[in-house]
């Protein structure tokens, strides 16, 4: 296991591979009761990018106690880990041995308004796409332009936005997962050529296998698909779920009964 | 002209957007007799980048200024820029206005091996590929995990790896512009969807259009007409050019005469 540097408050070295080409990871959890929640599902999450960027993998022991010193004096919150390669190398070549670097922030949890969960959400179709990269989709890096651009592209005027890859697909939120209801069928797309597999995404899956809900990982999901279903709905490990009540100009029924079972399932998102 | 935090030596905040999300942007010069090589390219680059990012653009003289602080006592080296968007905003949401970071490094000249110059290198063609993103092409911002993935794929055996996009077209290498001879012909790729402009490449074509040498900026390359050039070379703002000797099992002229006269014209890279 190698040595890990864990900082509560200061920014990494001017040197630190995150800064100079996003070389890293991050993570970020939702606290209730003092608690990171589904810390184990976002560690995994987290131990699996690290497999995928050849990071070390750091002792979770450590950065548990970290967590919680962050933590300390604090109920609610958002916790957020940001894990580097560290400093070293030559130019984009890893070092042999890298010494990674994780900060840990905690931030107010982001106070949504209620109408947003009960009559649910706007958002747009983003222009930004999602270039295709096979053995960076799923994680969470830290190369994220792609989600700025496509956030630069509205202010307050929707909640969220519906990013498309380079083929039209759809994918994801700009910090979302997606899910369709056509019918008593829930949808979301494969994400093996870009984009996010948020934690409470994989949650959602597992309730509708166990439940025996009939649902589907579609590789192919085109904009026509998602004007054509009954309900959609955003869904990240922050916001629980968020209906969505019209996307450009389709308007969806945010009283489907299996979108209200799942909100009453996963909002709040910590159980 | 906002404020810009212009800092010498430590690292930006925990909450910089440049570490969280990569965004921004960065510049690496050549030094010599104490100065950055073809400054005003560098800094045109830098200032089109902001432009793509909606970073506000920063004091041009006042990063100068903390650039030759940096340079103070030194004849030789290389001169890397870093400028981010701050911190701020929500999320990915950029702030509406941005308090740009800038950092600056001054690192040793790598000492390559005058037989890389003479003799030409050897290269591999990378399995990690460029997804594409034209609104990110051509610009040398923070997101770079590709570059870090296909320069993990070899250690020594090899000195540069070319890149293909997802699409099997031949783009760049990790780390430098790629150009083939063919007969008299200098050939280039288009870098609309993916890649980034080196300040090199430009200059090699501005020489090539005043000297009266047949050139091409080609949409498509494939590996096929790579393999069938009678010459290759690689070249950045640092290393200048390297001629290639073999890529794969396909070995090249490294005594063009259209390669030796650009070599002589353009190595040292610092007129």
């Amino acid at each position: 296991m190698p040595e890990v540097k864990i900082t509560l408050s200061s920014g990494p070295d001017l040197q630190d591979r995150g800064l100079n080409y996003g070389d890293g990871l991050f993570e970020t959890m939702l606290v209730q009761d003092g608690k990171a929640c589904f810390w184990p599902q976002h560690w995994a999450r987290l131990v699996e990018g690290c497999q995928r960027l050849k990071i070390p993998a750091t002792d979770e022991a450590a950065v548990l106690d970290a967590a919680r010193d962050a933590l300390t004096g604090r109920q609610e919150g958002v916790l957020k880990l940001v894990l580097t390669r560290g400093t070293g190398g030559r130019g984009y070549r890893p070092p042999d041995q890298p010494r990674p670097w994780l900060g840990i922030s905690v931030y107010d949890r982001p106070d949504y308004p209620e109408t947003w969960y009960e009559e649910g959400i706007f958002a747009r179709v983003c222009s930004t796409r999602l270039g295709h990269n096979p053995q960076l989709a799923g994680i969470k890096h830290l190369n994220r332009l792609e989600q700025v651009m496509a956030r630069s592209e509205w202010q307050d005027e929707y909640q969220e936005g519906l990013m498309l890859d380079t083929d039209n697909r759809v994918i994801e939120g700009v910090m979302s997962n997606l899910f369709l209801i056509s019918g008593d069928m829930l949808v979301t797309p494969e994400l093996d050529r870009c984009g996010v597999r948020g934690v409470l995404r994989d949650r959602i899956l597992n309730w509708a296998m166990q439940s025996g809900t009939s649902h589907k990982i579609e590789p192919e999901i085109f904009l026509d698909q998602v004007y054509a279903a009954d309900a959609v709905f955003m869904c990240n490990s922050v916001i629980g779920i968020w209906p969505l009540r019209r996307l450009e100009n389709t308007d969806y029924d945010v009283h489907h009964a299996l979108l209200r079972q799942l909100q009453s399932e996963f909002n709040p998102p910590c159980a």
